[in-house]
């Protein structure tokens, strides 16, 4: 059964492609996901998904590649995705998640190419993937490479689609999580992944300012689900997605902008 | 466009699935790859592919789920994979690969799994990925998992297997890099992303039994191919695939026996 | 001199009273700050000194110590406190603050605390503080401790007292560095650190959500001040300081209580 | 309450400050102390305290800053510092130490100062803070900073001095832990902390050569005191204290001279 | 007792001396071994030993010094040197052997040579010892040194030798630990250490192309043995040496030539 | 030629005999040296040598055996060890250091071992080995070892002995190096080893309390050699190390005291 090739995902190229793409001064596009419960409705590789979907989505204009997506994110917590106790949530630690992404940051660097970023889809690896950005521009130094760190992939919806998702009742971005909006995309991006039958709406029991090791029960909803799933539909994901994308593109534009022709 | 699920691939799965393939004392296999050059007809991600396609072949009947593959490998070395100088290949220090595997392993063992295997198809991951082990077992004590470790994915081809791909001419399993096996398998299982009509015929200028930092420049042959690439034939990739399959799985059955209904 | 003992202090005690304050189940709060440029108008201490300033007006009531503060956090980010380019801003690596605080929390433990807060100041810790405090505990176990983890010092002040300090103008808490909260603070608590006859209005001319390494030259005020320090006053800080501290103390009574007598 | 400003403490100055301090080649002064068990009469913060107390001292003639001091030391050793059994004792290991103290050297390189001294006071910090600075100094590669490296914070004290503290019973600097010398300097400097009714004379029941883990019973003193704390006495501290504080002084003149004006 | 002293030796000369070996280029080998069980009838020395007397062989036509050995080594792992449940197996993890080679490596280089070998005779070893020596290489640039790594120590036998060892029962080279060679080797080479009487003939019940962990029963020999120990003599070892030796000299001559006079 | 064998080296028994060893409670001393200049006259070896010597003298009536020694050490001083800049020393990091002998007394822990003990001849090495031994028993837990940690490697020599040596000029323990105590001690137990006719009377020019680093100039003897080497004798040597041995098998009869048969 052959496929399509995917031009557009480095690991699909040839190594002369990959040394014409960086003499060209394309860039590349790590995207950093998670292996993460996300209810009994989404798969694991939610987030590591959303993450290469946007790279792949804002790749094309911007000559960027995607590298390989870092699968497994740094350990869920629970007010953001449920935490450690779900089975199927595999999370690297710390001082792992860093040494990857400074390592193929480097190697990146050692390829080539001056036009990287780094895009995150779990909340959980903020400020790990700036740690590692940085340390990798200190290695690669005096290269002149340029990082971008993007550990929320957006900015802000428009206020349609926020009430398209949310109506009036939007509990705020960290309790996003196998909620509206993601299984939205799920539907809009890779139905045959959701078993949106499954879907359920919870919420933690409490979601304080600040978090708590262990975690309190009541800081775990039992499906794993941290809002009203079942208010997703394939039509919000399809009216978000369009803005993500461009959020996300403008913002390359400016400041990894493509070395004009 | 709704691709199709593949309900082996552990991260395609919702969390109550995982938990009820751990309570079934269903096993996981860790694909561990590389990105690396594979000449100028085989894509960089040849080594993550293989181990993929071969863990998916085997996972079936031994109840086995494939949890997301390693894409980025040990330091790709000249003498069995060109080295560090062809843009593409990027790899991981061995701090990082180790620290990577062991996370991820003691991630399997925290979700209930106890029959786990890692399988590497890359031969500069060796003994990292086995000290990966060693630090996750140590870890995980005294939950009682078993690990299978890998390091080269199958033991022997058959003689007519091997005359077939070889002729009288095999040159040993080293320099097997993007070259005739290599290329055949990916000819028969990916043939989306092999560009044949590139393939060469190369090796390095000598290939002695030791290694140099920094390495001479005759180890390296200018192609990135370490032997003759232009014979491999999608039906040499289909001859030696059972073979390959069929060993691993017989390894599988005696080490990580699925447990009896 | 003779100066005031401040019995809340832990480091101010003698281990006979911390081994009685251990065995009546009294607990311990780590401030963690930064030593960090806070504009021409604010010592480098700022994080630090409110940080522990916070932790001792809770810990009478709910018998808590307070432990030597982490002078030194995470690096600074030019879109929260400035980045590193400013003299005087002196960071620790993401490894070397969880390292740090993972052995205070530890060595906390060992002396027989169980009832544990880390209280950072200074927006770059998060995250790295959750790893320290997930890694002691996994250190400490099966020591049934329980660690509070405030990333963010307060979940949100009252209308008010938000009308008082921004007008109409809230920019967000992530500018608030070195700005009309933080200054109107020290005006409060130690006036005679502040030399306010040099506070400056100030911003990044670029505030995105994503962050670049290096730093853009226009993501960093040339003040350091990333906000209208002129606005602040001793009364906007006398009006917010009673809701932080008050929403602290809630917090710890309901997650961190001191036993009953 | 306003409180005096410190101008030589760093942390109490603006950036603008320090930029300006830095220009003019002043130093800065790391203290090193531990949190430590001193006895029923001494804080636990006694190192520290003299650490920063005996910096403070010599800075202003030398133009030298005072940073924030590393309250946390290494590991209490049973025949320094009664070990690590006493509540109150929180101790960091070596690489957590090394680490801290390396990155706080590199980043006042960083922000320009060029002349450097690590001041211990806690026998046990020996060694690590030379690595420390050994591992700055290669890091700040090719800067030309100067780090002075005092791991026992005098060389010797006068005749008089000697005999006023020990009479003829002078037992060896090691055992000068919560005894004459540390009492009689913190009644001297910091009576206010000190529980001067509570001292008492004690000794471990062994004191060899070498050391044992796990430390036998009878290297650790009941008290925490290892020699004669009720001989202490505050004119014996203001005796010895020039003492001290002009041997430090005349070794910075000479290894960390200010910059003729 | 005055014993001789061996000029090649590293450590036996004075620095003056070493000092002006590396002014006339002379290079140095560092033998890496183990501490492992060899059977009942080799020392635990074995595997330092040999690489040791390998290098002393070795040293004098090129103009070599032959570095204090690594006697430790990477863990044993069962199906080639019997693993970690033999009494008087010590082993060092992988991240120590890899950091203690790496500061041996550097440390040389910083002593002004330039042509550096590492003999590893201890399968085990493989990989590890390289990612040090890559690690030296990286620290040590931009110094131009070259570093050999043999992780093997020798190719191959002539077929006369082949036969006399083995007969027509080659077992492969990985069961070679305290078997045929090695016994016969140390029978050459330090008979005194021998207690052939001992010697037995053994072999793991399975010996299969992966591994795992924890180790099966049937993977461990009972004598630690792993092939046909009494089949050893001397004169096998007397025979196989010279070709190994040379084997090793001609590899050094070739890639790490003397400095012609 | 057939050499002694030295059956009190560990690594020169069989497994079996460790077995047996470790079954009826013998121990280990694990001697620590280093590789550093030591003049022009004697060895680099000469710290593991005298380590290695004097753990053999004293192992036979407490059943001790003695592990290899650790070769290098840490990083030469110039105050005590001339410093790095002489070719020759070879030095080790902290973490390095510790790494490895960490893993070493846990390796003999895991063989059986219960008594162990930590024999260092190098200034240098102190309290990096007593961390060493810290982590060892920690990661050991809950296995009751014992584990004596000797970092100056005697008490005091008699005053007869002292007046030998010195004479009424005794400079203190830490410029002994090179100097009159170790050239008597190597000219008495390795005489093969001195170059006595190149031995000289040197020192430091200065030879403050506290350290630099980079060490200036006036710092480090041209030399390498502390003191008077000049005034050593083999005589002198035979008078010191008997009490030196017996200083040490005392201290092992207290506290790792043989088991009664």
């Amino acid at each position: 059964m052959a496929r399509d090739r995917t031009p557009r995902l480095l690991d699909q190229l040839t190594w002369p492609e990959v040394r014409d793409a960086a003499a060209r001064d394309a860039g590349v596009i790590v995207p950093v996901g998670a292996t993460e419960q996300h209810g009994p409705h989404l798969p694991l590789a939610t987030d590591a998904l959303l993450a290469t979907e946007l790279a792949l989505a804002v790749a094309e204009p911007l000559d960027l590649h995607v590298a390989p997506p870092l699968a497994y994110g740094y350990r869920s917590r629970p007010l953001s995705g449920g935490g450690p106790s779900f089975p199927g949530t595999i999370s690297l630690g710390a001082r792992t998640l860093m040494a990857l992404l400074e390592d193929v940051l480097a190697g990146l660097v050692q390829s080539g190419f001056r036009r990287l970023a780094v895009l995150s889809w779990h909340f959980e690896n903020a400020n790990f993937v700036y740690e590692a950005a940085w340390l990798a521009h200190e290695r690669c130094k005096p290269t002149a490479a340029q990082i971008m760190v993007v550990e929320a992939p957006f900015a802000e919806l428009s206020e349609d689609t926020m009430q398209a998702l949310f109506g009036d009742e939007f509990p705020g971005w960290d309790v996003e999580h196998a909620a509206i909006l993601e299984t939205s995309l799920m539907l809009h991006l890779r139905p045959e992944l959701v078993r949106f039958d499954r879907a359920v709406d919870d919420a933690a029991a409490r979601h304080p300012f600040y978090d708590v090791v262990p975690p309190p029960a009541d800081f775990v909803p039992a499906s794993g689900v941290l809002w009203k799933a079942t208010r997703a539909a394939p039509e919000k994901g399809a009216s978000a997605w369009p803005e993500i994308v461009s959020s996300l593109r403008d913002a390359l534009a400016v400041d990894l902008p493509a070395r004009p022709a």
